[in-house]
């Protein structure tokens, strides 16, 4: 699963985990939408392929990102939750958020999202509280 | 040029245009290391191949994140210079920058990169400064 990095660049090194199209979106549905099921994810508007979606859960999981875990009441089916490392990445995906909801309209019909008004700072802490909050079910 | 966007949400739709392995590296070679010409951004350390480094110049050039001008010595030249959308790109790249180098040293040898340590909207700030004042030389 691991990949040889193309350099010691920092913003280089997190392009190479989380730099395709699909990585960010099924963080976004985790960390912001709450999604935990591999159907759930998969049910997203953007319809990430299933072998897409079961490859990028293994990279994400590989570098610590999110992980594999069970709920008591169904021991079949597997959940996903981000550990501290992915939640870490909550300003990058607020940024993508601000940055497309302030320049993309000329190209796309962009979603009104509420709250993205806010102070930046706040909408970072609120959503990472939120999902925090969410884990205590899981602990 | 123009894509089929997945979506409405402002993430996804800035993924749809930026969200892949090279296209935040050229804005990060261009807004942070000033890199203006084809063969600059060539020459990084990553390695982009010509051919993906053209397709990704004009896929940019197509959203207006850059544009493509010529200096008044070198005509037959052509350079590349972010707009003001582009540039409002800075904190998705130093986002990406701040994550990695805090959670990337794990599984790579991370570049330690000056003034990182600094306040965020500070670095921001002074990041578009730099390249503000770069641009005056152009106009």
């Amino acid at each position: 699963m691991k990949k040889e990095f193309r350099s010691g660049c920092p913003i280089s090194s997190t392009l190479d985990i989380v730099g395709d199209k699909w990585s960010l979106l099924i963080i976004r549905d985790m960390l912001v939408k709450h999604k935990k099921t591999f159907k759930e994810i998969s049910d997203s508007d953007e319809k990430i392929a299933p072998s897409i979606l079961s490859a990028r859960l293994k990279l994400l999981e590989s570098y610590k990102l999110i992980y594999k875990t069970k709920v008591p009441v169904n021991k079949k089916e597997n959940i996903y939750l981000l550990t501290e490392k992915g939640i870490r990445l909550t300003p990058i995906i607020i940024e993508f958020s601000l940055w497309g909801n302030t320049n993309m309209r000329e190209f796309n019909e962009i979603d009104a999202i509420e709250g993205l008004n806010a102070d930046k700072t706040l909408i970072i802490q609120t959503v990472q509280d939120n999902y925090n909050s969410m884990l205590l079910n899981f602990r």
